[in-house]
């Protein structure tokens, strides 16, 4: 049985951990053993305590892997692949880092090995969606919206955090890169409010954020944009608290003491933002893509709407971008990817039968993308 | 010549000094060596560095004076006329300290001296407009709507603080006490938002802030409240700043230091809400009154709307709220106030021909009060 090991136990790793165990023997790692206590006693999974911001301590424990799964938050994602490039491992990843993948291009193709970046749902899916059809058609335009939110909206935030709190304030803070008739425009992360309707969930907000990532430099769509979707009101409040400078992270002196204003907001934000154990949430995508196939005009619609899972207890984001990356582990392992290097999603939507088996595996997994062809 | 020392020289107190100078000798008192310098060369006007936290220096400073203003920040005001009811003073009062005045009421008595407190515009005007009414006839109900503005709407504060910024933060945390049908009723600051015309301002925002204070124990009216206003949009924002912690004075553990989410906010936030050099601003405000005359059903509307003085450079703000202390210092002075304790404005103005004499003062300074009877 292949080796996996997944780095980060938490939500969304837990859900990486169970889905691939059994298929694979699981080394969960975690450097809290909270996380951990809750893989005792589940079958083809054992756990390992580990300093996951210390490479040494990646390096060990990942020594008996086949491949590895970063579920790392985005602040260490970039270290830990490096370190893994550096073992020699394959990887598959999850983790929302600010750095850009490709400066670890070379080294990876140095060490023989693979490592797909980005593997969620967005950026994930989304890349793989792009890929295959512009392995097929030329695309002349991909709009991109997405959202992980709870089905209780509580004022003032409407909002509970379905991964890393700090990597939802990194969303809001990075600058957003889309392309605009070919060139490529910077704007402030939650700029451009737009609202949108979504059947059965009703009018969210749609603003600028920056999830086209790699597909920036692998694909020459003259217009791609991604947004981001909360509950309408959502945006505005982090505006202010941003403009306001409570995501700073200079520190200055308040009451006597020198203090990181984003430790602060963090201190009182995080708690508001954590889901209430079981607490019902979902995820939406809607992605359009605009283009011509043997010249003829087409225009495709993929829409998913994703629920909380309460029989297995496993939240709709750890669904959707969990099983995404567990659809590519396992081509990984299988050996279905050839091409050394860093490899971003849109690069296995192009590989013949890629997509088709990750859209399989998600649907096996009641994560199901409705793609429709508009007039 | 009488001797007036002023405590506190900030945009306030600085308007009072210049304006009792030369009807009187004017001791200005401040921590702060720099605001003491704008009075060099003002005739009548000499300066005094003290700490005005410490009860000894508050005694020495004002020694030789008839009559203090108190014009220090809440925080520290209470203390302060405290202090100065022990060294015998006549004491007028705009520092919206958040203790009930009506404790030091013996003390003034037992002392033969005066403390009118919260004598400013609102509170001050507010109680002086309502206290000579009620003099006059049953009042059936108070309503009053008050705010400093600046006249440049800049997001997403929409605000300048035209006081001591503090003072501002704890208007917004205070609870709001009004009287519904007799029964004192307490809520939320911030809370019970509406939206108010004023002609040429526009619509403005009331909300509910504790500015009754005294009236609530002085006034038999069955139904009073007081409004704060402030462009639509700025309540909203400081209930979420509220709500979410950040005007909090305990303590939080953030990146590894303890401390008050207040301090910080304080810290990002009093810059922002900082009016520029001459930037221009007004105050407005509008009072109520409904109640009978004789039986006869009577509707008396109050509309202030003061600006910005350029020639001067004296802020509206610090206009309305000094030139109302002014009158009543010279009141004061004059001996015109012959009951001992504490006199809250409501009071003074329903002192045969205090009123009217308050009322052409504030004119004399082109702060005009527009009374209207509707039907």
């Amino acid at each position: 049985m292949k080796q996996i090991a997944v780095l980060g136990a938490g939500r969304v790793g837990s859900a990486i951990i169970r889905d691939l165990a059994g298929a694979f023997s699981v080394s969960a790692v975690d450097s809290d053993p909270v996380r951990l206590q809750e893989f005792e006693g589940v079958d083809h999974v054992s756990m390992t305590r580990a300093d996951l911001s210390d490479p040494a301590c990646i390096g060990r424990s990942v020594e008996n892997a086949d491949v590895v799964v970063n579920a790392l938050p985005g602040r260490i994602g970039f270290a830990a692949i490096r370190t893994l490039i550096g073992c020699k491992k394959n990887t598959v990843d999850i983790s929302f880092f600010e750095e850009d993948p490709f400066e670890l291009d070379g080294p990876a193709k140095k060490n023989g090995v693979i490592a797909v970046t980005d593997c969620g749902v967005a950026p994930g899916m989304t890349n793989m969606i792009l890929g295959f059809h512009a392995s097929l058609m030329q695309v002349d335009s991909f709009e991109c919206m997405v959202g992980g939110l709870p089905f209780e909206r509580r004022w003032p935030y409407q909002y509970k955090a379905p991964f890393s709190p700090p990597d939802v304030i990194e969303e809001y803070m990075r600058p957003a890169r889309m392309v605009v008739s070919g060139t490529v425009v910077v704007k402030p992360a939650l700029s451009d409010p737009e609202l949108v309707e979504f059947p059965g969930i009703g009018t969210l907000e749609a603003f600028n954020t920056d999830g086209l990532r790699t597909l920036l430099k692998t694909m020459p769509v003259p217009d791609m944009r991604e947004k981001t979707l909360r509950y309408p009101g959502h945006a505005e409040i982090m505006r202010v608290l941003r403009e306001t400078g409570f995501f700073d992270t200079r520190a200055v002196l308040a009451g006597g003491v020198r203090v990181r204003p984003l430790d602060v907001a963090s201190a009182l934000l995080f708690p508001m933002w954590r889901p209430a154990a079981g607490e019902r949430e979902f995820t939406v995508l809607r992605i359009i893509i605009r283009g011509r196939l043997n010249g003829v005009p087409k225009h495709y619609v993929y829409n998913l709407f994703d629920q909380f899972d309460p029989a297995s207890g496993i939240s709709s984001m750890a669904r959707t971008t969990g099983y995404a990356c567990t659809a590519v582990v396992r081509l990984l392992a299988e050996g279905r990817i050839e091409e050394k290097g860093v490899v971003p999603p849109e690069r296995i939507g192009a590989l013949p039968g890629c997509f088709k088996f990750v859209m399989d595996h998600l649907k096996e997994r009641a994560v199901e993308y409705h793609f429709s062809e508009e007039n």
